[in-house]
């Protein structure tokens, strides 16, 4: 593919999701994807807690994750494919001021359509081996910890197997004439005039300019737009043209405890609240360590997203940190269950997330014709379809993109000029 | 002084005015200012183009300049000081579109009081030998050069001594007591829990965190508060700890070209708009290049804020670009001014603005002991005195911070979370 009219950086879920959804579109034009990697989704896509949830109290966090989440369920259905989405839900256990002061939105949400389900400490620790009482242990209190009063249960909500998304959109996308190049990686972005007058070392500041291509370690790519959905690179390859994506990469880390103990065998499959036969999704009272059930695996996830103190910071390479669990998230663990005693974790992994500074919300924009498609901050696997979509919208100059189920969504909401994105209330 | 109640992370305009407002606000505060330089104002303070104008729709923007601008007045009366403060103006010229698109805006501004005078297009080719007609010529045709049809003079604006403006406010901090220790480089902010258990390695993630004090190239010091007003840097210094300051740096270039011909000085020393007796500070139509009478030298300084394709960058030693000049400035300026044909820079340098990329507008924000104030993205200079003072007033504790004349502002309105900024609607 010589000049394709768009080449899109990043081989990710947003990258393959934005190309099929392009594709799909606008059957003529040339799309080629590039990724410095050796196939789809092989980097922060794959370092994933790969969770969804259909549980906000902002529309628009609602709506890119619902429209979302339901195209996976059809795909499944359409295709006769298995994402192996499984609905454990999601588990917030909650003091009870963090409770009174959500509960307001929580009636709303519920007056809304939005289901969950309220459980008392007894309920939980009943079913969970839950120490809720933490407040009673000194070295609990000492660290700050707080005690469990509610349990809040979203059921809409579960893992998904992301590798299995990105391969669906990548033979997709293939099957309708894209092209992907892997093992290429993106210099930089090219730009030239509009209106190009031969000059040497133009575009100079008199002159409209705009993207024309990527320089590759493979040779120049040029095209009509270049998408960026690199991810954690996003503003490695914006900044040096001085084009703010308002993103940046943060480090998270994954932790993976073996269920190789009877009480947590106990824990990992307890049938208290899903129909999938095994513990939800559970995050804990602040600092929200959470805990996934990777049933497949036979295992839990361990993680913690830290805010102050971790650094903004790109990395080719990001490593879990063994202190970070054993004096970070162990401690914490052990104090509400105490079945996690003496675990290490048989396996770790970091990846990047793209977090957008001004409000943890995706950002899709358009600037002298670079579409960029990133920031999800985290939720990029269960908002994905959306966000392909509507980048696919504003590649196709169309104000509204259709979401799956024939949601409308205006394009220009999840930019940055003329953004309108509802804040989210739920901080659970 | 070994454990100051604040440290002050840069001597430039903001870093000192910040440190005289705090030191008058709570004298008995131990405040210490440490810079990498060798003295107040070196770093881009001293780059500065060093105009300033009293002149915006937006009440924010107005406000911080108008202020700031009054109490460097005052302050030349009451100390009898001489800023040089030349109220030469501004002359934007415009080309009757632009003109069109701001005219209910200006007229909305003139009901507010705020003077300008409009002139029209002969009366600035006869007192400026000004090109009005740039259409005329092919080749400024073809660099989409704009005629010009109307002249936008501003009167409340000038230029100033910026080095002056930063040793009066060192000099007062230092008469209140305050500190300033130079040739320091701050290497990293330092953090540490707000309730230490003395574990090694914490804070870990359960535990609160705030900035402690600074480690520096000549050793540690310990604070109650980090101002950061570093500029440029800031968000080098902030990124590692995982906060956004939404500002970045990006290069500005300044060539100063000798009025040493019969035809530039007539334009340099042109009667016909201010009681100063030279030129205003003009502004041409897009690509906004300016052109300073720089009267001390009998020169005029050329610039252009460049966007797209200018880095958002950090750079040590920013060098400006003889190609910028050569095949940018010189081509737009001389189809405007003939008089500056052939003129070549005898003195150019560069400086890196901070630019706060949601708005343009300053930021001023805490967050776990650390204050920023930083993002006037190039209006530094005429908006330090409010600053200084609204970031003094955040340290202070008070929720309105008390401009120069008895000015109430509310301080978060300058912050991230309920930031209040009216957007500067007059683009010209």
């Amino acid at each position: 593919m010589a000049n394709p009219d768009v080449v899109i950086i990043g081989a990710g879920i947003l990258g393959l999701a934005t190309a099929y959804h392009i594709k799909r579109m606008r059957p003529r034009d040339e799309v080629l994807v590039v990724d410095m990697l050796s196939g789809p989704g092989q980097g922060n896509t794959a370092k994933s807690a790969a969770m969804f949830r259909s549980f906000f109290s902002s529309k628009t966090n609602l709506t890119l994750a619902d429209t979302s989440i339901e195209f996976y369920k059809h795909v499944q259905e359409e295709y006769n494919l298995d994402f192996k989405m499984r609905w454990v839900g999601y588990l917030f256990l909650l003091n009870e001021n963090d409770y009174k002061r959500n509960k307001e939105i929580l009636e709303e949400m519920d007056r809304r359509g939005l289901k969950y389900v309220v459980y008392d400490s007894d309920y939980l620790s009943k079913n969970l081996n839950l120490n809720t009482k933490v407040s009673e242990d000194e070295e609990a209190r000492l660290m700050g910890l707080l005690d469990v009063d509610v349990g809040l249960f979203v059921p809409k909500a579960g893992s998904i197997d992301v590798d299995l998304v990105v391969k669906f959109y990548e033979r997709e996308f293939l099957k309708l004439g894209g092209k992907a190049q892997y093992n290429t990686k993106v210099k930089r972005i090219l730009i030239e005039p509009r209106n190009p007058l031969g000059i040497p070392g133009e575009p100079y500041v008199w002159q409209d300019a705009r993207a024309s291509g990527v320089e590759t370690d493979k040779g120049v790519i040029k095209a009509g737009k270049v998408v960026v959905a690199a991810g954690a690179w996003v503003s490695s390859l914006l900044d040096p043209l001085g084009v703010d994506c308002h993103v940046k990469p943060k480090k998270r880390q994954i932790f993976s405890v073996k269920a190789d103990k009877e009480e947590l065998k106990k824990l990992l499959w307890c049938k208290a609240f899903n129909p999938e036969g095994c513990m939800p999704f559970i995050i804990l009272p602040k600092p929200h360590i959470y805990i996934k059930p990777a049933v497949e695996e036979e295992a839990f996830w361990l993680g913690c997203a830290d805010e102050f103190g971790r650094a903004f910071k790109l990395e080719d390479e990001p490593l879990p940190e063994e202190n970070f669990y054993k004096y970070g998230i162990y401690q914490v663990v052990v104090k509400y269950f105490p079945q996690f005693e003496g675990c290490s974790p048989y396996s770790s992994w970091a990846g990047l997330y793209a977090i957008n500074t001004i409000d943890e919300q995706p950002i899709v924009f358009e600037e002298n014709d670079i579409i960029v498609v990133s920031g999800a901050s985290g939720s990029g696997v269960m908002k994905a379809d959306a966000l392909g979509r509507i980048a696919a919208a504003l590649y196709a100059e169309e104000e509204y993109a259709e979401l799956y189920g024939g949601v409308k969504f205006k394009v220009s909401d999840l930019g940055i000029k003329e953004r309108k994105v509802e804040p989210e209330r739920l901080v659970l």
